[in-house]
């Protein structure tokens, strides 16, 4: 139970820092209205660092369902956590976008672009074609895991600066892979807060883009549990 | 005394070079003028940074009477030493603003808008709507604790990086919080300097704002001591 | 042979999170396009520390020939290894490249800048002019391997933020030195994604400037072996 | 001897980084041109971190005539050292903006802005006013040496990381207090380039501003000496 309410609390964290920043590009009338994607990607870099920091000694942070299936499918995780930590991470997102919502709502409401208040919680591509979208969003969450993975392999000896190493690797991954897709690279960063923006009664709203939400969803998994495989394979070729 | 010396240097260096950021971007003919909101969130962030570095070893830097209270309120921090504290945090910030008056003595002069250099010493919302100015502060600075809280774990071992680490901490709370209400978080940050800018012969300037001035204080006490009660909450379920 | 793989997977991820970053800014329709050169150069330093964390416990992470040949003129590495590591590094470079393709594939279609499109995949001077293009790689090289020697020294003790110091490193490099050829520093990072954009099937595509190609690769060796004895010089001198 | 060919090496690589990212954002058809007080600010930051990491075990890595006095003022440096010090950084820093215009010297060729020029090697203020240029220098570099004093006291145990932390506090009185002179906050960094404006065969180059020459010399003398005594004096109530 602790480990859930870590994923929980952390996801939750990921999300209020994450989709924060970018309502706070997005929105109108926001301090930091269109300061651009150095702004997003630095923020939501930051975001996991912070998220981790607080919850990564407790259940390791995952704070992704792409991770926490990505370890699993390795045996480096256990199986029988794994829908309890997918749970609390879908709930924890769900949450931090309502606080988001809450922290901006004035800005909503001040809001015309419907895409652009939809894209504060869900990611869309910058060029809708399913086929690209899904193979940049493995892409990314292949890198994401080999990362994850390499960053905590026990030679780096990362001890206290593997959490900011890890969000140091979401920045990198927003940097360089986020420009066509808007970088979910985890289903419950994308999905939690879709139904927030299904549920809340958000001022002049567009449909929540359902027909595009399984792509953030099935890809980062195809591409978590590939990461995985692609870094155990290399590691054991190393050891 | 030493303590009280300590938040009083911390303070002032966190509004030297939290407010010099703002009066960089703000002001006319400076040479980062207009150089956007990656600048003001990483100034800040990089002045708690220094602050706790410089300060942190002899009173926690503390540097917000927010903290200050939300640590305080769980039993972290005793009492006695509240009103000290904050004191010596007000007239820090009071001072460090004095010193970014100095510094950017010309460019007050030459600048015309007068709301932009109220906001070089206080915050004051992108759209003035008491009730949400007040939740985004609550909910930013509860943030502010979970973070701070988390970070000093001991099970992170943050050692020689904590201080980096809440100065990161405040550079994502810049990015992904700071839009609505320009994030005071930290009643000290705002009502010292706001003080300094009714006694400072500024060229040319507004009044100080004073019907907002209890937000950036009353709002952060709030988050600070919910934060701290959440960290704890869920904490006791941690351990 | 773990080596080689090592170099091969390490070079692979600089370019894809390398070429993604200019992809992300140079790409129409990308989320990051036309977000300027902080990002770009953060994007390539955070590239390089990725790499060096995933695959710097094995190999020693060189991901360069230029690294790779100046340790081994200095005698700080085996040239037996030589060839084998600058082959994984530039059929590691290919693959990182053929990843980016696959990742901004719609965007490449849609953007009708030929040079920016070659620009994704490999460097062009700002002004084409071999004598001082030569120079500026040289001196940028040169400064790569004092500062990857200098960080290294054990006398730093490093440890777990070698990596990220060496990726600062590339981020300051390319700040400060990228302006006039947009530094290469490193053949393998040219030679391979620019064989990458000579065979892949790019809609409407210029020629890969094989003119040019020798530049980034000759000047980085020069001025790789440049830096290690200039480092080596004043290590002695100081030891 | 060793320790002063470590001050001429560190001040090279300061300023060969550091004016080179002025050079990358000022210079016509510089890839980075137009870039910002974030590139600037962060180029800087990261010239110190990485000239510190150089040569900072040998000779401490002072790299600034104004942090050399500081100390020496204060009793933690030795005099004898102060002359050969000071040298050695001011041709160091000569030498490194020798390569800086190498680096860039096509883009010196086709910038028509005798000022931008200038403004590579030496600092200028953006308002001209002798007395308040004295008084933001005098506080950009006590602000320094607070800082790094702070940063090296051994409660901080900062080890590994003091020199990237140094790097950052130069990146934070850049993006904080460099608004209005540029902060020069280092006598070396400014004479030594302006002397290598005023030998080296420019196209088309304005005089060197020796009008100007002396507050970004004096003034951080000043600030650091007076910086140093502000940390002894907290220090010692402290302890």
């Amino acid at each position: 139970m602790a480990m859930y309410l870590a994923e929980f609390l952390g996801t939750l964290i990921l999300v209020l820092l994450g989709d924060g920043v970018v309502a706070n590009v997005v929105l109108k009338r926001s301090k930091g209205e269109n300061s651009g994607w150095i702004v997003i990607a630095t923020g939501w870099g930051l975001a996991v660092a912070m998220a981790v920091y607080v919850t990564g000694w407790v259940s390791g942070a995952h704070i992704n369902p792409a991770v926490t299936l990505g370890l699993a499918a390795i045996g480096d995780f256990s199986w029988d956590l794994v829908p309890g930590f997918i749970l609390a991470q879908i709930i924890g997102a769900f949450c931090g976008a309502i606080l988001v919502y809450l922290s901006y709502k004035r800005h909503f409401d001040e809001t015309t672009d419907k895409d652009g208040k939809l894209g504060v919680f869900c990611t869309a591509p910058g060029i809708r074609d399913i086929k690209w979208n899904v193979i940049t969003e493995i892409i990314g969450t292949a890198m994401l895991l080999i990362g994850v993975l390499g960053i905590g392999n026990s030679n780096n000896n990362a001890g206290a600066i593997g959490a900011l190493l890890v969000g140091f690797l979401v920045w990198s991954i927003g940097l360089s892979l986020g420009g066509p897709t808007g970088y979910a690279i985890n289903p419950a960063r994308d999905l939690g807060p879709r139904i927030a923006h299904a549920l809340l009664p958000i001022r002049d709203k567009r449909d929540s883009d359902w027909g595009y939400a399984w792509v953030p969803v099935i890809a980062p998994i195809i591409g978590g549990i590939l990461g995985a495989f692609v870094y155990k394979f290399f590691l054991n070729m190393w050891i």
